[in-house]
């Protein structure tokens, strides 16, 4: 039986791991998360549930099954936050397939495939600007030449920071893991977004995960004197800035069948001052799309706009490409099957893209996976309020259980 | 007899007091100020002139006349900069105005008034915000409360730093000056705009001077996951902002016949980041003309604008009044005289509005003032390349000698 007072106590316990009194410091690799992490293994432990740590720091807690030579069934997610998040993201994910593995254990179910919660580590990329860190690594895609070029704030690198934990780049390649050892990967996630809650859906079935392009945009202008320079003198480049910011809006609005976003999430004008007009402006620009079709159209109807605006207002756009990754779609067969587990439950759904990335997008590159949304209130996350429902999470809970049993017990009847 | 080599070699010396290799930081207050005084300092002692300064840190500098009774003639600007600025703003007049002087101590000239050279402190607001803080003391309109609450990015505030000087807001009024003091006021400033440049005019002779109305304004938007909100769901900060800005750009152009400007000077994004739609964006906006009914029109088409913006994107949008300072027309008598010695020496000339902010706008409350403006190459200021020819500022020395030696000379010639 899932029990949501024991997922309650679980949540109120970790997160006592990193509270700052205003929201969540649990950062990749910190001590917050080491103790966090703790916790788990002695809930495990007391559960007789396998629970070892692979050599960039994935947590893999197995419940056997059956047959242990069958892949096996996989859900996972990551409990470290961004600085000053919330108490939800990730954290919820984990969680809710502990309480899977838990339910399971008391009602005594024997699953034919083992069954398995991956903790994911370094999954944001607060700490040191690369996301989903651990997931790339059990995949094989994690470039160990950008890894060891990371550091965080205070300077240590990324190299330091796992040799402390007794982990070294040279081993990393271990924690990947081969096509045949999972049958399927499912991530249970808060949506980070305001669609579920705006239409009323108990849950979100994603359909692919969009991956951002981005781009750090310098606009070069002429500084000049704000009293001095008449309006038709000027090379202003924060107007040719707020230009670009709505054109690239209007662009995203045209590609809204693709549910495409763009967004200018940065702008800094150089010595900006009361009285100067800005000669300099840079720009974050971040696209993102499950199609990357539909960010290539996008971003080549920039370019043209943006010769044109260059002639306009005298001024030179640079672009320099930050990422620019391919977005995942997610398996079909699981989205049917989360679909039929959504109706027999009487649960409401919405299939949706994520706009967000996941540790999902990367073990899709080498597994059958599927991400479960439930709604975030306002939309919020990265944020100390992010905040949902016990009652919703409890919904996402079941259907993950479901979902997982059907897959597990039957080996037969799921070819994914 | 003018010399504009004596002039070179002082502009050479007193530009290496803040000059950081790529453009000058000599703040108001600052220690470069200090050294640069001091430079000066030196210079009247060794030409018998008379150095003092007041209780804000103003230096007037005096030649006496046969009639030490009667007001002086006086000339004068500033010789503090913008970070990162120009060698020639404010400089140019200060120097020009020594050399008006060591001239007439050459050629043995005895003038019947007495002249002045006044070097105005904290003429930039590029420290602590405000701008002509020297002058607003000398003719009494300085805002003690307002003065009260300066302080400059590293938060000290001005009481504190003029304390370091031994000044204090308990004696600052006794830089006031009389009435009677002064018989008129003149300053050369560079340009600061394009239009001699375009034009190819070798002097300006200025009719008024925009005063600026400024604001800070503040756009809430809701701050959100840049993957994960839709299009439409978004609440966009710098969206708005851009259209801000935008629109006020239009409305500008409409008060063009005014020769009304407007900027967004600064653009700051709150938290800015590549993964986060804006929430919270704060703008300065600069508002000039010569027209203070100019002025007023734009700002209320801009609160009608704001309104629908407002509506349109689900924003909230304050502001804040910096100031809203009224426009000044300059002395006509003066006007007339300099465009005589204009012609007498076959210079140039141009009749036209300062949209900068001077000194001279403060003293002309006061003191029949008039300002001349020589060529600013590009139309730079508040720029390290902000340039004037050697050649350019010889003519500007030489009408402002003529213009002070007939209004010293021959007390009963011009009444102004």
């Amino acid at each position: 039986m899932v029990k949501i007072e024991r997922f309650k106590e679980m949540f109120r316990q970790i997160n006592e791991y990193g509270y700052t009194g205003e929201g969540m410091n649990r950062l990749a690799y910190s001590k917050e998360e080491a103790q966090a992490l703790q916790y788990i293994k002695r809930l495990c432990e007391a559960e007789g549930l396998l629970y070892r740590q692979d050599e960039i720091g994935n947590v893999i807690i197995r419940r056997e099954g059956t047959d242990p030579s069958l892949p096996a069934v996989a859900v996972g997610s990551h409990i470290d936050t961004v600085y000053n998040g919330g108490m939800y993201d990730g954290t919820v994910g984990v969680l809710a397939g502990l309480e899977v593995l838990f339910a399971l254990n008391e009602e005594k179910v024997r699953t034919t495939h083992p069954l398995e919660v991956i903790i994911f580590a370094c999954e944001e990329s607060a700490r040191f600007g690369l996301a989903t860190v651990g997931s790339k690594a059990m995949v094989g895609t994690l470039d160990l030449e950008e890894v060891m070029r990371l550091h965080d704030k205070s300077d240590q690198t990324f190299t330091e920071v796992i040799a402390q934990k007794g982990f070294s780049l040279e081993y990393i390649s271990m924690a990947e893991r081969n096509e045949d050892e999972l049958k399927a990967f499912l991530e249970l996630h808060i949506e980070q977004g305001p669609v579920l809650e705006e239409i009323g859906k108990d849950i979100g079935l994603v359909t692919g995960i969009a991956a951002p392009t981005r781009y750090h945009v310098t606009i070069h202008g002429r500084q000049s004197h704000s009293g001095s320079t008449p309006m038709r003198s000027r090379q202003d480049a924060l107007l040719a800035a707020s230009e670009f910011a709505l054109y690239l809006e209007q662009l995203a609005l045209e590609e809204e069948d693709a549910k495409t976003v763009a967004t200018v999430g940065a702008c800094k004008v150089k010595s900006g001052a009361m009285n100067i007009v800005p000669g300099e402006v840079k720009l974050h620009v971040d696209i993102r799309s499950i199609y990357m079709e539909s960010k290539e159209r996008l971003i080549e109807k920039l370019h043209v706009f943006v010769k044109q605006l260059e002639k306009k207002r005298g001024v030179q756009v640079t672009f320099r490409k930050i990422t620019n990754e391919t977005p995942v779609l997610l398996n079909e067969k699981l989205l049917e099957l989360a679909k039929s587990g959504c109706e027999k439950r009487n649960f409401t759904y919405e299939e949706m893209p994520s706009g967000a990335g996941h540790d999902a997008m990367n073990m899709a590159l080498k597994y059958p996976t599927g991400v479960i949304f439930i709604p975030s209130k306002d939309g919020l996350s990265h944020h100390p309020d992010e905040y949902t429902s016990f009652k919703q999470i409890e919904k996402g809970i079941h259907l993950l259980k479901d979902i997982l049993c059907e897959l597990a017990i039957f080996p037969e009847l799921y070819k994914l």
